[in-house]
């Protein structure tokens, strides 16, 4: 529960309001050990809570959720009766603290009814089975899969939390491996820098949903040996120039992530990339998967509005 | 004193960890009663540390500081050797607080070297003598005969911290008054909302250099009897149209006055205003006014860049 001050109530919504104060902190103590039996119980018990949301966007938006593999990696493609089959299409990489969550997760499914595009969404292996880099290529397989099959229709390439951080590696490796990059990209709440490093993680630990120790324990799973700073890990690092793709990003003024946002924007704008981002007065890490918030609807409907805006031109 | 953990100190520059750790909070213990003669003594010692660094920035831009007076209203023009005096001007509002400051603060000082520029900055009566309403219609009344010197060549209106908010009512006054309104604002840590409310006023007292609750109380004395959601006094309440200028702003996530710049943010994003924001990591309220920090160095280039985009068409 998050007791909000006057000054903090009155520049947010109701419902944010409402959400801030039913929330329950999510927290691991540190002398719990994070064993592989402990995440697949997490796992599990937040599948179960999802399960529920999923199925309830699915039946609101008529989707249809097919099973898909390119390049030997799974996922889904996900449509609904609206759905352009010759525009733009989106590859969506879930969110999950690289421990959770699946290709059928909400953004997923909120993306293919709000903006009438088909979504690709990847199973990818979470960890600590799934690592760095082995993961990054297993999405960018998924992604050359897509491309083959669309040809040259624009691909967009959505992430969420872990799988922002995913994507925009993905992104700096098919630069290296010369393969056609994304249209645009769209980053929610991204895990660019999962070193630990930001002064979001120090001020926002207690004031977000859940602790950013926490979060940084749950990637050192996928992290592995690897450096915590190799840019495969923490895109923030990598060296980015004009050749990024045009990326919408939005966090919180709670999110323990925020200072990705401000730090990649920096490098984004140095090398002279199109770059926009959302900050949201009061709001939390994730908050933009919410359905009705009203903060939700608004940074996803000026994330679709990106898509619109770098994807017109190109087709 | 500012302790910073690693994760706060790898994002920033050395010189802006040499500062934090330099800086001595500012507070006045809500005992202290701020009465007219304990804020001429808050006056004076700022302004003897001010003195020293403007003159160094005059010596160095080889800057010239002429008075002026329009409707009435002082100010300086400052100008350079190298000043264009044919294209766009400045109008400066400069921060202090609403209590302290004149119109040869630094900001103005280093438009004026690093734009080549003419900037004229206008001299406000202080708080507690000088509130609101008045203030605000001066500092038009100060616009208005610059306007009427300069004719068609575009005007952008600077403003820093207090003089910011102070800026940005003028904007809105002009605007209910048919007055020609600025090609541009830029606005530096701004004021926006002086009745306390937005996050970043409880999540970064004690983080920033400054206390919010003390600032809050130096604004009451300019605020005074009126409300102080008032339009005129905090404007982030005005009703803003797509006539609102092009505005550029800028903070950090120390910052107890970030909170404004996202919601002014959304605000304009509604009305379909141009408008950038630079948000810096680990920033402070003010930040952008040091000469030298990398960080305040690359936040006024921004700034500058905003206003060569939004006169150049114009002109």
């Amino acid at each position: 529960m998050t007791k909000l001050q006057p000054a903090q109530r009155t520049p947010i919504s109701p419902a944010a309001r409402q959400m801030l104060a039913g929330f329950k902190y999510i927290n691991i103590p540190s002398f719990v050990p994070i064993t592989p039996r402990f995440v697949a119980r997490i796992r599990t018990q937040f599948q179960a809570g999802e399960d529920v949301i999923e199925e309830g966007l699915i039946a609101a938006g008529q989707l249809t959720t097919t099973p898909v593999t390119f390049n030997g990696v799974s996922g889904l493609k996900i449509t609904g009766p609206q759905t352009n089959d010759a525009g733009p299409v989106i590859v969506n990489v879930h969110g999950g603290g690289f421990i959770m969550g699946t290709a059928r997760e909400r953004t997923a499914l909120l993306a293919a009814t709000e903006t009438n595009l088909p979504v690709y969404s990847v199973t990818y292996p979470l960890a600590p089975e799934g690592q760095a880099p082995a993961v990054v290529q297993q999405v960018l397989d998924f992604y050359r899969g897509v491309r083959a099959l669309v040809g040259d229709r624009p691909i967009v390439m959505s992430g969420s939390s872990a799988g922002s951080g995913i994507a925009a590696a993905v992104v700096e490796q098919a630069h290296d491996q010369q393969v056609p990059l994304p249209a645009a990209m769209i980053l929610f709440c991204p895990a660019l820098d999962i070193s630990g490093n930001g002064d979001s993680a120090i001020f926002n630990e207690k004031r977000d949903v859940g602790s950013a120790k926490m979060a940084l324990r749950l990637a050192k799973l996928y992290i592995g040996d690897n450096d915590p700073c190799a840019p495969v890990v923490s895109p923030l690092y990598g060296e980015i120039g004009a050749w990024f793709p045009p990326t919408f990003m939005s966090t919180g003024t709670r999110d323990i992530m925020l200072s990705n946002v401000l730090r990649f924007s920096d490098k984004l704008q140095a090398a002279g990339v199109v770059h926009t981002a959302v900050i949201k007065e009061g709001m939390w890490h994730g908050f933009n998967w919410e359905p009705q918030l009203p903060e939700a609807v608004a940074t996803r409907q000026a994330a679709w509005q990106f898509i619109q805006a770098h994807t017109e031109a190109r087709h």
